[in-house]
């Protein structure tokens, strides 16, 4: 069998499996996130990796090194945050051309350190390597209490799930930087989003002193594939309510590309679950860090067994109608 | 400039410039075999992160999946080894094709777990996406006390040079493996050790418990070019006597391959040094690990500025005669 028959859920289900360990100091493995290890100090060590390739995550010419850079960085800056953590140090492997130019490097290099600095991390190694398309790795590494890290598991009934930010700017902006319209590189906001998004690591943070979500992830595959990982690792179903989806003014210019604004992945904002009593104090912080935070859906109970429905994420606006949207976000290997 | 014009050195030097910390918790950032950063534990955190590239690094026609597995961890295990850490946890990054079969996912995940269960180590995390050939990107996270950490940088005149096993049995077997004669995949030690090279981590960790090394770093890229890491980052020259360097009695076989055996890379051995009055102790510990250990050369004063010669590494032979071998290892950016 093949990984294009299988998809990326499976794949990672497969290597689960078989990176099964007795180590006590593992708190989470493979399937969150981050890892969380326990270490002898007060702290847990949380760590992550994400690789961005040519051809399939960019396109050079259309994404300057800068922003690549910043983008890479921030990509596992997201996952530290959606555990609740503060990042503290970078590696970073890349894959060049012989002809890619020291120019090019420099600029690279430029956008991970901005982004690096912006949220207190050092790079402190990597690797370079040679290879027929441009390729960058980058593995954070990042600390917080035990009792502070947030799992994708926590989730109950009866809680609301949460989103911050707003959802879809990535994939629209992806669209129109790609499109044949915007043949003069005009900059929108959601370009911006698409090319250089905000990891929300000091929301991850605030969350997690205050004890607030019982579970939390970041939309980096799609909200419905994303809010399904909850889903699955809490053992509950999740109901999203269409229209309280918050999108931005751009992304509302937009109707006609409703679909691609809610399975559109890489936003990079944080989607966590807490229980209605929370919702207060969810205001609070929404109104100290100026980021919008908007209550999306339910968490139910899962009735797979009653119903024989293996999805695990609905969608329904508010006459109860289930939006027949194909429940896949993001998906790198199956073939459509 | 591209990178071809400038050589991987040199890129790396580009780097390390741009990734200047003033983070006082990290002790040894961009530029050693790991990174070493203090946590607040008894321990410090030893990082480092490689890639394996299909075409660059393997041929998936000749290296199997299994081999495949142990070796991409085993990259990064002898990084560790030559800090005289302790390996802990490792994140495993692949990006595979769409055609790559669900066995050979299972085979090099069985190969990656097999290497680290015998070091103690738990695969932890990764990432999966997809590209137009096969890589593989693996980090490991070590840990070992602040005064056992071996660098690079602690070479002084009048230290002699060792190295643990046989050198160049990896670039003999490479060439082996892609000759026309080996069509029948016969499997030398030479070729099992391309293959599956097997990281010091015992002789490392030891050398480290018990204070013998002032530098230290592994044979990746080849004798000469690691030898003339430590060479830059101590300011001293090396030279290597050429009569003294350990090969197998398979390598003895291939008189021709001379140039091969002593500049080819990925050998995965130990390269340290250590002032005279240690020999006794080294000689124990070869034999207490059942591993040869050789004296192959002496750690001399640097005198670039008297004789204009910017070359840290000379290898002669008992004549005094300098073989004039290209003093380079695996180049990854220079086109030849």
């Amino acid at each position: 069998m093949r990984l294009k028959d299988i998809g990326e859920d499976k794949l990672i289900e497969l290597i689960k499996e078989q990176c099964h360990t007795e180590d006590k100091s593992v708190l989470c493995g493979v399937g969150d996130d981050t890892a969380v290890t326990r270490t002898d100090g007060n702290t847990c060590l949380l760590s992550t990796t994400d690789t961005l390739n040519e051809g399939i995550h960019f396109n050079l010419s259309k994404h300057p090194p800068l922003e690549l850079g910043k983008k890479a960085i921030s990509v596992s800056l997201s996952d530290i945050a959606s555990m609740g953590g503060v990042p503290r140090f970078c590696l970073v492997s890349i894959t060049a051309k012989k002809t890619t130019t020291t120019k090019f490097i420099e600029e690279l290099y430029h956008g991970l350190n901005m982004r690096a600095k912006e949220f207190g991390v050092s790079i402190i190694g990597g690797n370079t390597s040679t290879g027929e398309y441009f390729s960058v790795t980058t593995t954070l590494l990042g600390e917080a209490k035990e009792e502070v890290v947030l799992y994708r598991s926590g989730a109950r009934i009866g809680d609301i799930l949460y989103v911050s930010g707003t959802l879809g700017d990535s994939a629209l902006g992806l669209k129109l930087l790609t499109s044949k319209e915007n043949s003069d590189n005009q900059l929108s906001s959601a370009i911006k989003k698409h090319l250089d998004p905000e990891p929300r690591v000091g929301l991850g943070r605030i969350l997690g002193e205050r004890k607030i979500p019982s579970s939390m992830t970041d939309v980096s595959d799609g909200l419905i594939k994303d809010a399904g990982h909850i889903a699955i690792a809490s053992n509950v179903w999740v109901n999203i309510n269409s229209d309280n989806l918050p999108f931005s003014k751009e992304a509302k210019k937009h109707p006609k590309d409703k679909e691609l604004l809610i399975l559109g992945g890489e936003d990079y904002e944080l989607l966590f679950t807490a229980p209605p009593e929370k919702d207060f104090e969810i205001t609070k912080i929404s109104k100290e860090l100026n980021l919008q935070i908007t209550a999306i859906g339910d968490i139910i109970e899962n009735s797979t067994v009653k119903t024989n429905n293996p999805e695990p994420v609905t969608i329904t606006n508010k006459n109860g109608i289930n939006l027949k949207i194909e429940l896949e976000g993001y998906e790198h290997f199956i073939t459509k």
